[in-house]
């Protein structure tokens, strides 16, 4: 196993740093070798696991979603969910994590649908001025970077902490789990699971989702271990998957089996970032397959994520771990916020 | 100047947790004693820069923001600024000052003048859903806790580099200057200089701005050296400003001298954040005194920032120096951002 | 009777003619001539009516908007409400009184609160284009000339009809009685009731506000009577109140008493237009007192009107009536639509 | 020609009637006959009309657009341009044409991009209370009903009057030509041209535009002559043309022909309606054929129109004259405004 680390992670950074190279396209070029498939490296998992490589059952996918939710595990009025795993030891650990100095920022270019310019002249003779600029967007959906509070979705079991959503929210915003229970900001130590380069593809493909288990080996094979409180990034080649040609977003879509979400409950995730969503269809009839950890188990959602670049830097650096920060916006009664969260290395 | 800065710092230590404890409107309480007064602390202070205790002329001042611009500095295209100083060995000696893992959020609570709600219901029978909200805002102003891109002021020279406004700027936005030259994240060490705290008073009045000199006198008393890169953040108390019934604003107004733009450049401070702005009015004649730093220097302006938390925790914690962390949205053509600035000790 | 409205209405020409020559605030200007007051012309009053000239009791109020309701009246699914008053031969009527062709505004200038200009160049070499603007505005309030739709208040018997607004209002807008059900436009027979010109003051006070029996008293003073489906205009002076420095808005302010709701119903009036709204405070515990029309009634309200100028037309016209055309936008679901009325004599 | 007519419209208005009652889709309906052909009328037009008949020169169009301009015509500050052709006795004419009352509304249902809900609960237990909503939108484009102001287009020569759009539009807004021009709505005589209906053709389509000297013809057709101070508007099966699956927008699109605006300068119409707009491409270079008479000529522009349900009223009244009125909304320093113009026979 030490060694097959590796030798992925080499190959990993030669090929990573020669497509910085040889193409101006770079955001969309595979950072991993071929050469290491699946097979090589699942090849050294033990029986116990490979009994879990099979898709649940629906009694089971629902036991994960009723039984093992985090509802009252910080209390029961706790609006900050598995954000409270990110204790200031855990922080302090992602500082002292920094090697290099090199920030990559995780945010897809942010084009607000309204952005309006207003100009006003000043001063002598007006000759002096300044400009301002009205920014209006809805920013969740499938486009803008973006973290999802605790009370932006529910189920017949209710929002997080079970609370009712037709209690919590109104046409004023959400009374409860809004995105200012992470106001002090979300700096913890983060994890790349680099998918398209563990396959050898380019992006993962709609017959083909990700599955929890798969997770487990592409960590292995990446030789980081998930530990409570790490924000966990997800690439699955969404750039790559849109220059392609494919449209993400209505209908069947690549993306996490709900498989992942027994992986990021069990690891105790406290963010999980993508590029790609919750796989659809899902055969368990569930409205967010992988979405649910929302409001089941308290974990914020970092939607529409740029993990190319990310990957890219982690293969050169010849780390899957860095620090991570992502600083939502303090917005009063907000059920998330835009933001452009920063891997250092 | 040992001595008395160690005394300075245990007092405003002591004052500040006692603060906390005793009063639930901490966040205008006085965090330093009053009685370590500038006169002590200036008495160690040589000839030289007593001369330079005095209001500057006409001249000087135009001179600082002529010939000591840094237009093409880092090269005449260069879009940066001074932020060019926060070097990758820069932020990691940021992360590697983090000792405690306290984090400190800088901002305020942002209330978008449009924030709006939806709902949206989905399968069973209704009872799953999730709820979006629109923000819309200018944040440019007074009020909200935004970074300004270097873009956002010009004067009779020009914008940044000399560049012409009417050129550069059309209602598509900004073109040149604008903040996705930041969207790597603005994370370097940060420097508190308490001026409530030093003067012994609870905000800084209308009749007596901050001056350049005293900013040297205050991070003498508090022990620190201003290094290039440096995000400087200046407190004049503006929450306990406004919560004795004053209105920031309009008019006349307290707050930093154009001296201190000398200070800022001095230093090669990179980003300069605070809770009150430029005071007016300013006998120069210049449109923007202190704004000036941002077209005339490069540097970063964080406006309407959350300072008071930020005094206490450092009177705390004994230490005017934390890992600064601004994420700026990745706006393509924004003349700012609305922000989060996170410290962290 | 007919020689006091003659000899009112030529005082009112007379004066209103010399108030536009003599004065560049002419819409401040009293159009009435003082000499003509409440006595004289209540002078004729039967006693029956003498009878009605009191305030009413609580039970009566409560009759008004109970027994009197118009719910079921032109269906039970009905959602035009009053404005069904409003018959093809009640607009032909309107249009063959038209006499001059003269035609007068009812709407104060509008400007949105988000308004921002978005510049095209097009074809030869860019000195073609075009440019566009973005609005962006709530227009309900106390400053926006608008229309209410009759989903815009409820009472606890509930919305227009009875009917539930937690099961006809959602965040996607309103699902029952919105403006729509007046697409086909508002066109009918005009009648001002000039409250200032009668009183011989500039404006309506907080300390009298207006009652149902002094409407009947203008009418009669000017020769107008109310028919099935008029559009009832009643000036009561707001520009000259706000020019004197008074806001209006807030707290108490002047207005239309309860009774007017009254006078409402027994006339059958389609749709109120008003410059002030419903007096405050009432002494019936209503929380809508005149607005209250919306609901029971099925009258549409027609908030912020202008009506100086119109004041200063009927008076030189020697005429209060008019063609009235109001024309709201058709938004899906809106609850209301702001508007440029027009009055053509 | 008379008796041309006669059958003309005998045969619109039965086959307008059938189609109401036999078709849910009404809208898209022919209501004319295709037995009446352009062959039949055109058959009766004169050989000086038969030498127009032809695909004007570059020359001739330019001399269009430059000669005949209309700047100064009504004084060199004029803002209202051909609205002035609409008089006071226009107006009284108009009103004076209804006969039965119907009402016709001209808009397209209107979604405004941003419309949002905001309930406010008040008074009695919470059980009384209201809604409102915010609208935001640009309303100029291919989809809103809407009004053209004069400032809204220009080319090499300038805007309006040969004003310069570089001097009379920033940031704020229009200075000079905006919407307020026309605040006193513009209410006048009339006249629908129905191409659909002459053409026996569901819809204009991109390889057959609309010619002047078609509109001509099926004036002559419908028996209504243009007169000065007429709003005019053309169908062109627009509804139609969407529901057969066509795309109306982007690059080449069916509409007007740029001969049509001399057939609107022949006639000094006031304001043109349509549903389709300038055909494209168009040969002459020009950035905008037709909506060209609204900087040249100072013609008011009602752009995306509904005009299915008119053409359907005026084959039932057998009348294609009919009192028109928009009453754009009196925004400061706008481009337009949206619009729900009422046609009334």
């Amino acid at each position: 196993m030490a060694s097959t680390r590796r030798r992925f992670l080499l190959k990993a950074a030669a090929i990573g740093g020669a497509a910085i190279g040889s193409s101006t396209k770079w955001k969309f070029t595979r950072t991993y070798s071929s050469t290491v498939t699946a097979a090589e490296v699942t090849g050294s998992t033990s029986a116990l696991q490979n009994q879990e490589r099979r898709v649940p059952t629906q009694p089971e996918v629902e036991e994960w979603y009723t039984d093992r939710r985090n509802w009252a595990r910080w209390g029961s009025d706790d609006q900050r969910g598995a954000i409270n795993l990110i204790t200031p030891d855990k922080r302090m650990a992602a500082a002292a994590s920094v090697r290099s100095g090199r920030t990559v920022s995780l945010s897809r270019v942010f084009e607000p649908t309204q952005q309006f310019i207003r100009k006003n002249d000043r001063g002598r003779g007006g000759q002096a001025g300044s400009v301002v600029d009205y920014y209006g967007f809805i920013y969740h959906g499938q486009t803008v970077t973006h973290i999802d509070a605790l009370c932006h979705m529910w189920d017949v079991d209710g929002m997080w902490q079970g609370r009712d959503p037709s209690i919590e929210i109104d046409t004023q915003g959400a009374h409860f789990g809004d995105i200012t229970a992470w106001s002090d900001g979300i700096i913890t130590r983060g994890v790349l699971l680099d998918v398209p380069g563990y396959r050898g593809e380019p992006f993962v493909t709609t017959d083909r989702p990700v599955h929890g288990w798969e997770l487990e080996d592409i960590a292995r094979a990446e030789g980081v271990d998930l530990q409570p409180g790490d924000a966990l990034m997800v690439h699955s080649g969404r750039g790559a998957f849109e220059q392609a040609g494919n449209t993400f977003g209505g209908g069947d879509r690549p993306g996490l089996h709900v498989s992942c979400a027994k992986f990021i409950r069990d690891h105790d995730v406290a963010l999980l970032g993508w590029d790609m969503m919750d796989a659809r269809p899902n055969d368990y009839g569930l409205p967010f397959p992988v979405h649910g950890v929302l409001f089941n188990y308290g974990v914020a959602l970092l939607d529409n994520a740029l993990l190319e670049p990310l990957a890219v830097a982690c293969a050169e650096e010849s780390r899957y771990e860095f620090m991570f920060m992502a600083l939502p916006l303090k917005v009063a009664r907000g059920t998330g916020s835009p933001a452009n969260p920063i891997a250092m290395f």
